[in-house]
């Protein structure tokens, strides 16, 4: 899928929100963590996490148009975590869903293309080509520079784009300790949405936006506000307004007047809901936490 | 093991000497690739790497005080990959070496905190605790600042303390993008520098360094020279002298007068060495590989 693919399922759906598969033990629910706490251990829980995913892509389908699976939630249990991240995305592409897979890695051009093979490629290891972690989309670190964005040229320019997220504004109280230091006429992270805008070459879709987009804090809104105004061809990738807080009102700045350009990425408010929400069980209340965050949103944007 | 652990280690073996264990299919030797081209796909390939590692590691385990893995080599295949990861970090920290893990990772708090308790401190999941990926050291990103770096603390400070390397200056083509813009009175890469040395804490151990190290490529001496001089208490990893071939000379600015507080990290001139020694099995050639760089680093560094 492309950014305009991706577009044209927000669209679609009226909803430009991505939810963030990110399980972690507290947000399991105790009718799943049952079957880990009767069998300790990482297999157990690694198999939880993959029911927990499976069933809330399942309950969202039409609700959202794209889900953000992070990489070191599933890896931090050790391959049987990596074996589940391999199977939801697997599921989530095989439901109609845009992909995207956070790595946070900034890597030099060798490795930078081991990743690209294993995400977009499949590599061919003999007995056919493999694709370990089918996904659309890759959010990644850029603090190495074109090198490791290089190898995943050749997939950005296909008939059928795959997409990249460089972080350049994010969310966590501490961006500011690097990303916002003055460098000649420009912060630190506008040089890095310099680089992103040069990563593009000037290409855009249908909608008016480049294949590689940028990762930018809700909360401040302000910066929101410059960046959308500067970068009008990077889609924006909008942390900050789940477990985190920032007032939807900032993240909206992200949108340009079709309320196209971006996307708001929540995923412990959502995925997590069922603590908050003692009705429901946790796929009803992930639902009802995307609908109420809608509701929130369509108070400023409008996506046309 | 601490930084002191390493650099009594260094000194033991008069080895300023870091392997990266980065396999890749290209340099799996032909004795270990007919058991993967017999059965092809990623599991046998897994295992060749596996069997790779290993041997590796017994050949130099006399040779070289530490070794380095890269999570991205064994991630790209998959579970089965990062199930080689975790055996050969098994296999690393069982022959006594100081063992590193790469992961180029930048996160918030939340995640840093997964990543933290899955390396160094053992989460439990029930039926005791585990350790997905046992090491001493890991190689990160600072480009999210102190939120990514605080998870890692408790373990910094503890009774043996555990390391990190944050990447102040790669070693890579493209690195001066970001990392060499002019922030103020310095360069990113000393405001990022700067940083590290903050998380430190002004903690040394008694060879005069902290516990959190910086990575700093070779291919600027002046650069390796003035981070050196400026940095007292930061230990330097040190890439760029193997494959990408920066002069042994260059990195030899990272060092202090003792010849301590750096290592050189070398990867694919030494695992791949076997591409250029006829004469030689892969570990006899890795082992003549490190022999080779160590007589070369002799004429310009003495560990005292």
């Amino acid at each position: 899928m492309s950014i305009d693919a991706l577009q044209s399922k927000i669209r679609r759906l009226k909803t430009p929100i991505i939810v963030g598969l990110d399980p972690t033990p507290e947000l399991i629910p105790p009718e799943l963590r049952s079957a880990w706490e009767n069998r300790p251990g990482p297999e157990a829980l690694a198999e939880c996490y993959t029911r927990f995913c499976e069933t809330l892509l399942e309950a969202l389908k039409d609700a959202v148009p794209a889900v953000k699976l992070q990489s070191a939630c599933f890896s931090a249990l050790g391959w049987q975590g990596v074996k589940a991240l391999q199977e939801v995305l697997a599921c989530a592409k095989g439901l109609g869903y845009y992909v995207l897979l956070e790595t946070m890695r900034s890597d030099v051009g060798h490795i930078a293309e081991l990743t690209a093979n294993s995400v977009f490629g499949g590599p061919d290891w003999g007995g056919g080509r493999q694709l370990p972690y089918p996904c659309d989309g890759l959010v990644l670190n850029g603090y190495l520079g074109s090198d490791g964005i290089r190898p995943f040229q050749p997939w950005l320019t296909a008939q059928e784009p795959k997409n990249l997220f460089v972080v350049v504004k994010s969310s966590n109280p501490s961006s500011s300790e690097l990303q916002d230091l003055i460098s000649g006429d420009r912060v630190v992270h506008r040089a890095m949405a310099d680089l992103v805008l040069r990563w593009n070459r000037e290409r855009r879709g249908k909608f008016g936006y480049g294949e590689i987009g940028a990762v930018v804090g809700a909360q401040s809104p302000s910066i929101v506000q410059e960046l959308r105004k500067h970068y009008d061809s990077l889609f924006f990738l909008v942390p900050g307004c789940g477990a985190q807080g920032c007032p939807v009102k900032y993240a909206a700045y992200a949108f340009d007047r079709m309320g196209h350009g971006a996307a708001l990425c929540v995923s412990r408010s959502v995925i997590g809901a069922w603590r908050e929400q003692a009705d429901a069980d946790y796929p009803q209340a992930a639902l009802k936490a995307v609908e109420k965050l809608k509701n929130q949103l369509a108070a400023h944007v409008t996506v046309l």
